[in-house]
């Protein structure tokens, strides 16, 4: 088997598809070894959101700072049979030596605006597509996802618990900081914990209190254990689990020291609602209920609705894959090359040309309207795009602080429209306009390229 | 930062949630370290699945094969304050020394059949859980949906174009890999191509067109550097862009060898038709068709209906991401512990008791009914769990030969009944039925559990 267990795809230059290769060698050959800017954005707002919180940098930063091919990629590559030596070569001395702006991690962003752009020289510029791409459009829909599980649980907990169906090990590593990023409590993935130095979470599952004969002593041992547990309590009748905490308590007087239940099972409002009342009527008023079954944030924003006294969510599956929105329309496009701006009409897909900026209009402290305009233009607002990379070495802003990046996700929320706050396709999409300057050039470039055919 | 570049997440005993740990410490201590047996399976065939097709085995038992903690690891355990010494010295020395049975790669599944069955100490079965679930869930959803794509193309060749869209990097390998074992001829990502040894494919992107003043000065430079290539024609417009290939070869003669022209927007069912008369009439009717946009099995099957001359198709982002059925709802469930067998009582998730076999009946070289039995019956049918995996050791029948689950892939849709294979949800489920020993088993249990209470 030509496997080889060392590649970690995020450090491997070869986490790239075939084109950019072959490109790469075409530009080589053909000479066009000038600078080229990419632009990475997505397209369209999908109805079901309305807005997107930008992640994903810090792993593209990473990766830049570290391209390079190995031998072991070389000969792999040899061996396809469709590349120079001389090119080999060049790939053998190839590192990333651009400038990158982007949007900070955590920054609100919307339809056709640059999260990143990245200016090399073309050749470096397009084999690192896959990656900038596979990165920032998941970790950004991941956390875009996640903050409106937070939102919808309006300060009550929220812990993913989605590792075991993310898709793939580094699906459920990029959720945990994601989530967190957008504003949840933690993760229950220990390795998450270790590498982004994020809180975890979790205590026991049914197959603890099945292994016991009996539930009441799981209860009794586990507590034992870890004091200021939760316990999980659905493993065979949610009640006769509560009532079971509640003997326990009686059991050890003071030394019960349960922080919480867990519901995992079953039509969770009213057994919430239910199991408060066991709690309370028995002095246990300070026991939490925690619930984790199918949650997301229409679940959530239901169950609050209810009024179910719910401390705290664990939430898997659905924010875990992003399930109402799994992908968005990013791309990275080609915006100039060689000093000249470039466009593509292909019907649904054309993309304006040149270097761009956002430009942020904040009124009385609310985000009022976004305007796209040429990089070098001076308009009104914020300037959003910072550079973060220049000449292929990181500069202190682009250096990730994921407590940095949740501050700034919590600020951008609070300053959002209420109308797009809420979970449903607000009516009054978020105002993003395109400059004079852009619109002409766009017009411009498309007369010349009609003129050509 | 906490974070190390190092850990390949595939091979590390953190890549496990928290509370796997907790329980394996209060095992520990309650001096719970009998044999445990653990089932992986789904509950539900979701209405847009006829059959799932299993996957991820490999990665399991590599996992299994190489589990311990590092120093590193347990550095970080301990920092959290909630595991005793004594326990952090089990786990330095912890290894898999259990059995796996499991159903093999490549083969057909349905709702409540164990795909994978592990037999080890208690604390073991344990700690593995997230990693098992994460790697057979996404790739077995993964290798479905793909199974679906390559269905409805019929023939045609069928290209992974996911890996920018895939969530993370993980996701975009074993969309490769699931992809190619599905019947898929390849795929863009180079990684995949290394590590899996699976063909790679790929030419150019409008990016490449986009830096070249000119369309046919491009399509010129690309092919005369790699002959038989693929000739992406949309970047500006389509029939124009065929027309440039067809003068370049009216230009070249017979030094003319481009392979393909790829349509990648716009009416592709119209502009395939038009692009195939274009050549044909140029004499260019070897030249082949390969389109790629927003391509999944249900619009392979209306381009395929509406008869459009297409050769071969680049599947993204709604197979990358498997986005009408993203997650299914798969678990691992402790079914038998110190020889007894276990269940869970939960709502909606009874789980059957004991270890099992699944037995499947084949009527006239076509799969006509599952039956899933205890282990240890003698029933009907060609039992489909296999032991993979002895005493922590691979046999084998465990060691992954990925064309060989290909092959299976293959067979095993070649034997569903009719009714299975199409689009269309089935209105005859495929038949898997319990044996008489296992729902007594359930009910005898239930009933013990019932008068505990």
């Amino acid at each position: 088997m030509p496997e080889t267990a060392q590649d970690d795809p995020l450090r491997s230059a070869l986490f790239t598809d075939l084109y950019e290769l072959a490109m790469a060698q075409a530009y080589e050959v053909e000479g066009m070894e000038d600078q080229a800017a990419f632009e990475l954005f997505f397209r369209e707002m999908p109805a079901k959101r309305n807005y997107f919180i930008a992640a994903g940098l810090d792993d593209v930063l990473t990766y830049l700072e570290g391209l390079h091919f190995t031998d072991d990629d070389l000969i792999y590559l040899r061996g396809q049979g469709q590349f120079s030596s001389a090119f080999l070569a060049r790939l053998k001395n190839l590192r990333f030596t651009g400038d990158v702006y982007a949007v900070p991690e955590g920054t609100a962003v919307f339809a056709n605006e640059p999260l990143v752009q990245v200016v090399a020289p073309m050749l470096e510029a397009q084999l690192i597509e896959t990656l900038v791409l596979n990165q920032v459009h998941f970790q950004t829909v991941a956390a875009s996802k996640a903050a409106r599980v937070v939102a919808a649980a309006s300060g009550r907990t929220v812990v993913d618990f989605g590792s075991r169906r993310a898709h793939g090990t580094d699906a459920a590593l990029k959720v945990a900081r994601t989530s967190y990023l957008a504003g949840a409590a933690g993760t229950s993935l220990v390795l998450a914990g270790k590498r982004y130095g994020i809180p975890v979470f979790g205590t026991m599952a049914h197959s603890y209190i099945q292994a016991h004969e009996d539930e009441a002593e799981a209860f009794a041992a586990f507590t034992r254990l870890f004091p200021n547990t939760t316990v999980l309590v659905d493993t065979y009748d949610t009640l006769a689990g509560v009532r079971k905490v509640i003997e326990l308590s009686r059991r050890l007087g003071e030394h019960f020291r349960v922080s919480a239940v867990r519901l995992d099972s079953g039509d969770i409002s009213t057994l919430a609602g239910q199991t408060r009342r066991l709690l309370d009527s028995a002095g246990l008023g300070h026991v939490h209920i925690f619930v984790s079954t199918e949650m997301d944030e229409y679940r959530i924003a239901e169950l609050r609705a209810s009024g179910a006294p719910i401390d705290g969510f664990g939430v898997g599956t659905r924010m875990a894959v992003s399930d109402d929105v799994p992908h968005i329309d990013m791309a990275y496009k080609l915006v100039e090359y060689a000093g000249r701006p470039r466009i593509k009409l292909s019907p649904n897909k054309v993309t304006y040309p040149g270097r761009k900026q956002i430009f942020r209009m904040i009124e009385g402290g609310w985000m009022a309207r976004d305007l796209i305009g040429r990089h070098s233009e001076v308009l009104p607002g914020e300037p959003v795009l910072r550079l973060v990379m220049s000449a292929g070495k990181r500069l202190p802003v682009g250096h990730a602080d994921l407590n940095a990046a949740r501050l700034r996700a919590s600020n951008e929320q609070d300053r959002l429209p209420n109308a797009l706050r809420g979970l449903d396709p607000s009516e009054r999409p978020y105002p993003v306009e395109v400059s004079d300057g852009l619109r002409r050039d766009l017009e411009d470039l498309k007369r010349q390229v009609m003129q050509q055919r």
